[in-house]
């Protein structure tokens, strides 16, 4: 029997149809969308049409479309691109951001910029006094998080945006976990860039785009032939974009009825959980459909996840992006979660192709997998 | 009809073999690599397995393949890398680099750094005088590619390693032409890093390595996640990295028998279009034996280009990468090529899928066209 997926929010499987729509260009349509003849110009308008999906996916223009390698890489160019264009001041970024976020603005240290880190509550939400008590010190740059990738916890990022416009702020969004899960609009969130990838919405891996304001001036990482308009040197990766651009559209298609599936799952999901005791992360804060964050105290996350592999469910024990560490994880510690407790933390992201009845059958090994670790435990003591 | 491809420099198609390895990673083993899972250890155990391919199609070891984006992020990885942890001195670049090699190089003058051209000559290739007198200035890398994307022109770049290494410099070729063309070997070429990209090699678009050695330290221009070592940060590319190492099997494979069967339909190329009065570019060089780059004086590339194109024929003007502008190929002006002439050039890159008998229809396709071309122009006059 092949193994039940619950880890959507690391990776999520290339939907049939978006591959479907991806296979002319690997077989037919392969030219270079800069060259001159027919299978340039198919290869190009393949990238006119996708980049107008993805627009139309988040409400902007597809002149603000800028397609890169994927969320780290736009991530990246957003925030080095911006401060190598500014005054040095200070960067203002919440104390649950990917690291995608966290350390390229670390690296802005070395530029003479000042990281102010934004406090979240116990819940994992931003405090909007503290954010108003950062944007008194003079703020090039504010990037917060739409949906946070382990606890699901949203944002407030439209109000955010307007404090920071009012202080002269710019303001940056990673949208990476928001985007298929919940409306996401560029417009309206009133922000001046937003990061996407596509292989979080049943897309291809190695492909994002970031939204931008077109006024704002920012540096190129990525040099050399001029393409998406100078800003992201490369080849395009026509059969990527065009994937990008089929499941933006699939993710607008599908949002309400998969929220809804998803929201009665996670619900259940979480009910059989605190039955067993289990304490949830990011409970009472407004969060994605799809995630549930818990911590069964004296179960080490890691010891739970390996557990849980080997009885056909993969789920992940915090971020899968930050491999690796054996530390708890540093969104949890800044919730104010104690150290012992944050190390037995297990994230579930469900996705569209779960059924109620996995659940139903999770639950069961997951009270399977605590029994065995407990007698386990009681027998080393 | 289907038109023939002859631009096989800017892209080749993908390989119906390497779509084949790569789908499998599209459809069930969709896990992120980096996940602890069933999911995830199928995908890093994938990436481990196609790293092995690269490295063995290149003479290096597993451990000194980063893979990242394409070719263009591999040269900017390494030129703004290597240039963060030196002290600024001289960095010497072929004049015939890529633009993916000399716009980062061109910024690196902010900087501190001083730019050294190296002439080449009449045939393309890099002056060993011009090479020594270059490095007698204290000069911390010198980049030159290995084979040129417009002539096919392939420098000594061994012979050019050794000058550098003896004056201290590190050194790093752009190997993506040459890949699959003729034989790639990090180890007997004694380069510190080398760029490749899969998309030049039938395989697919959006992925490509930097060959390091692993004593250099260069800084990651993409950070976040520990990925690829912490040199380049990002979920990794499962799909594109297996198929690039599919795609560096079947190169090395097939490269004896593609070289003969490209050398024999370039070689009766160029006789034809001798016959019609052309100037071959890069002739008496060594070059890749799958480029043939021309001139019909009189008749501008761009014009010649269009028209090919409604006949059936995918050829280009010049790197595809370079693309909108009218202006002649610094490329073959470094060459001494004047400028009404290198107006007229036009690039016939051969590939697999090419045929001896599209070469005759080709030349009788391209007599037409002359003929058709000089009669307007006449009336015009």
């Amino acid at each position: 029997m092949s193994p039940v997926y619950f880890d959507h929010n690391a990776t999520t499987p290339l939907d049939e149809s978006v591959l479907q729509a991806m296979l002319p260009f690997f077989r037919e349509h392969y030219g270079n969308a800069s060259s001159r003849h027919e299978f340039g110009r198919a290869a190009r308008q393949a990238v006119d049409d996708a980049r107008e999906q993805v627009a139309d996916a988040v409400g902007a223009h597809p002149s603000q479309v800028y397609f890169v390698s994927g969320g780290t890489e736009a991530n990246n160019l957003l925030i080095k691109g911006v401060a190598a264009r500014l005054k040095p001041s200070q960067v203002a970024v919440s104390a649950v951001e990917h690291p995608s976020v966290t350390v390229p603005v670390q690296e802005l240290r070395e530029h003479g910029w000042k990281v102010r880190r934004l406090a979240v509550d116990h819940a994992g939400r931003i405090d909007m006094d503290e954010a108003k008590s950062a944007l008194r010190e003079p703020t090039g740059l504010m990037s917060v998080m739409l949906a946070n990738n382990e606890t699901g916890v949203i944002q407030d990022v439209a109000s955010l945006a307007e404090l920071a416009r009012s202080a002269g702020a710019l303001v940056h969004t990673d949208a990476v976990q928001a985007l298929g899960k919940m409306p996401v609009n560029f417009a309206t969130l009133n922000v001046h860039a937003m990061t996407l990838s596509a292989h979080k919405i049943y897309g291809p891996k190695g492909m994002g785009a970031l939204i931008l304001d077109k006024r704002l001036d920012i540096k190129p990482q990525i040099t050399g032939g001029g393409h998406e308009k100078g800003l992201r040197a490369g080849t395009e990766n026509v059969p990527a974009i065009v994937g990008f651009g089929a499941a933006c559209m699939l993710a607008s298609d599908r949002l309400a009825q998969s929220s809804f599936n998803l929201e009665q799952m996670r619900g259940r999901m979480n009910q059989g959980l605190r039955t067993m005791g289990a304490i949830l992360f990011g409970d009472g804060a407004e969060r994605l459909p799809n995630t549930s964050y818990f911590a069964l105290p004296g179960i080490e996350g890691e010891t739970l996840v390996m557990a849980l592999d080997r009885a056909g469910y993969a789920v992940a024990s915090g971020s899968a992006c930050s491999s690796g560490g054996a530390d708890p994880s540093p969104v949890l510690l800044s919730m104010g979660v104690e150290r012992e407790l944050a190390r037995c933390a297990v994230r579930v992201s469900l996705g569209r192709g779960n059924e109620m009845s996995q659940i139903e059958r999770f639950l069961q090994a997951l009270q399977d997998e605590i029994f065995r670790l407990k007698k386990l435990a009681a027998i080393a003591v």
